[in-house]
């Protein structure tokens, strides 16, 4: 498979990404098996975005750990910037799902922002209601996940910037224009809002040690493209005397057209979306998910299908399938042929639908629950 | 009087300022006596700052008094930056007395903005902490003045930016960086915290008619060196839907030294501090007050004085002396040579021993008063 330009920014993810040469690209360290057993360690077993890569890179995990056997223990950060006319769809969840199995393990708070100025502020027809209802509905698919309410805090940078912007000026205080120019690619055309943004995102990786007063290691876990951010506010926050937060990336869950690039909702054929309908996602899967099996029914006997650019095989991979040996029968029968790839589609669209349904009810419930998750001073 | 090269921006003045050249470099208008005229229609009288050209320029009073006249009244917004090692002192005074006697004559709401990061963003050496701490000296002042509590708010950025944040968003969305280059003459080495503030100056502008929820003419009176963010936001204020703020410009109160630049508190023998006791005061006004006599009793009494270069005099012609028959005759005793430098100067001495007396009585009652003015949701 030849691998073409990529390009991986929080504003643009483009071409099909060389996850190896990105580890050199960025500096970032690979999550390798030694690190997994120290993981596994402390959590008994390892989530299937462990066991297969899907977190891939991190930055400090090793710190992280140390401090935790001395009994300082992390905090979680993530963050989601809402905005008009692109809800949330599965692969938005990969990290979130990350950060609910490291509370369950870990015992650890997770802090969450909705950064509902950065859309705003970046995109001409999107307003700042469009974000403030798209951050209703992204809370939903949060929460639904099961978060711990008393481990778990809501942070939107429009509704506690009083907590926040004084924060992010001794943020900005540190970071140059020229800073921006070199890490975002950023113009003088670039607006003001835009080019302060950077320091809201930083200020959740130590607003809580200033609210709980103590300095606590963070760990961020993220997709890739955001790492941006934090290569600049890791240099920034030990200088107002906290500690650099520590990062896991994920990579991108493929969008349904194949494996380039990263699921985008906005593109509605090339995504599922956590509110979608069981037809709606039949019909998305058996229309548009890249197939890696052959032309014919007879050809694809004769020849198999490969798994590696198969979009339904990596969703089960990455996501929906989480018993190793379940996966490696459906990758055999695949590769041989005996599987065809509607057989293929039928299994992931069946694990999709169970999953989702479990989620949109518990997504409902979550509008009643969502008082106990935003942060109160 | 040979007028040398100038330089007016919010964050330098230097040289003796050409008034009448900067009504054409800034695109400012002269208050002229039509206008004087349309005021004292309302006012029955006019305050010294305007009858004696203190109150030199405008932007929209215009249409600040057609609305007036049509029945929709506008509100008065200033503001200050405290910062560490810059004590309020009598030139800081005279825009926020100009808001006090508007505030009386037309019965209208005063909004003061704190923008307390600001010389935290502009300065090195300057913290929050400090910021905080000269903001609470600074309000003392502000609130001896006599304000109107109930129609006067206070707004702290740090303190307001729940409120704030989101609409300087909104601002920030619509000027780009080479604005601010050509405007505040930046470079790509400045931070994004400085870049970003002036969204947060154009925000008290139009914050009172959302809170309000209708659109209020404002009227902003201010030192002449700030209209540069002004000249910005009144660009931008419109496109979010509220009108273009007016503005009433004063020329700089001279430091003690001579006429050229502005009084800054930085140079502790240039100004006279609010908190000043009565000798000090009267030490700086005999040490460095500049004067316009001659240099020996002799020959000013044959020469005389000249009170355009005197700063005592202009002293009392710019704020301490209201009388303009009594300004007069020591106007004359002066040129003439009847009176001295030093008689002069205890004139000055007495009246703004008188003024700070009262008002530092004042000053100390304010500490009670503090929650009356700042403004709550």
């Amino acid at each position: 498979m030849s691998k073409k330009k990529f390009n991986v920014t929080p504003y643009e993810v483009q071409g099909e990404v060389d996850y190896s040469k990105l580890i050199k690209q960025f500096g970032v360290s690979k999550i390798d098996k030694k690190l997994l057993g120290r993981i596994e360690k402390h959590t008994g077993d390892l989530h299937l975005f462990l066991r297969r890569g899907v977190f891939f890179a991190h930055r400090d995990l090793n710190w992280i750990l140390d401090e935790y056997e001395k009994g300082n223990k992390f905090f979680l950060y993530t963050g989601r910037a809402s905005t008009k006319g692109s809800k949330v769809h599965i692969g938005h969840l990969m990290p979130w799902i990350m950060c609910k199995w490291l509370q369950d393990k870990f015992d650890v708070e997770f802090w969450f922002q909705f950064p509902d100025e950065e859309k705003f502020l970046y995109k001409d027809d999107v307003t700042l209601e469009d974000t403030e209802k798209a951050t209703y509905e992204d809370m939903l698919d949060i929460i639904a996940l099961g978060f711990d309410p008393k481990k778990t805090n809501f942070l939107i940078d429009t509704k506690h910037a009083d907590l926040m912007y004084p924060q992010a000026c001794r943020v900005a205080k540190k970071i140059t224009f020229s800073t921006i120019k070199s890490s975002f690619g950023f113009k003088d055309s670039n607006n003001i809002g835009s080019i302060f943004y950077t320091s809201m995102q930083a200020v959740p990786a130590f607003l809580p040690s200033i609210i709980k007063g103590k300095k606590m290691p963070c760990l961020i876990p993220l997709g890739v493209d955001q790492d941006t951010h934090f290569r600049i506010s890791r240099d920034v926050i030990p200088k107002l005397g906290f500690p650099k937060p520590a990062i896991i990336h994920s990579v991108f869950l493929p969008p349904l057209t194949g494996m380039g690039g990263k699921m985008a909702a906005s593109s509605s054929q090339a995504a599922i979306l956590t509110t979608d309908s069981p037809k709606e996602v039949e019909n998305k899967i058996k229309k548009y998910a890249f197939s890696g099996g052959q032309d014919t029914v007879e050809e694809h006997r004769k020849k198999g299908g490969n798994p590696e650019i198969d979009v339904s095989f990596q969703y089960l991979r990455m996501f929906f399938e989480p018993d190793d040996e379940k996966l490696e029968d459906i990758r055999k029968k695949y590769e041989s042929g005996e599987m065809l790839t509607g057989e293929l589609k039928e299994i992931l669209i069946e694990k999709i639908n169970t999953f989702l349904k479990k989620h949109q009810k518990k997504r409902e419930l979550a509008k009643k629950q969502l008082d106990n998750f935003i942060f109160k001073t």
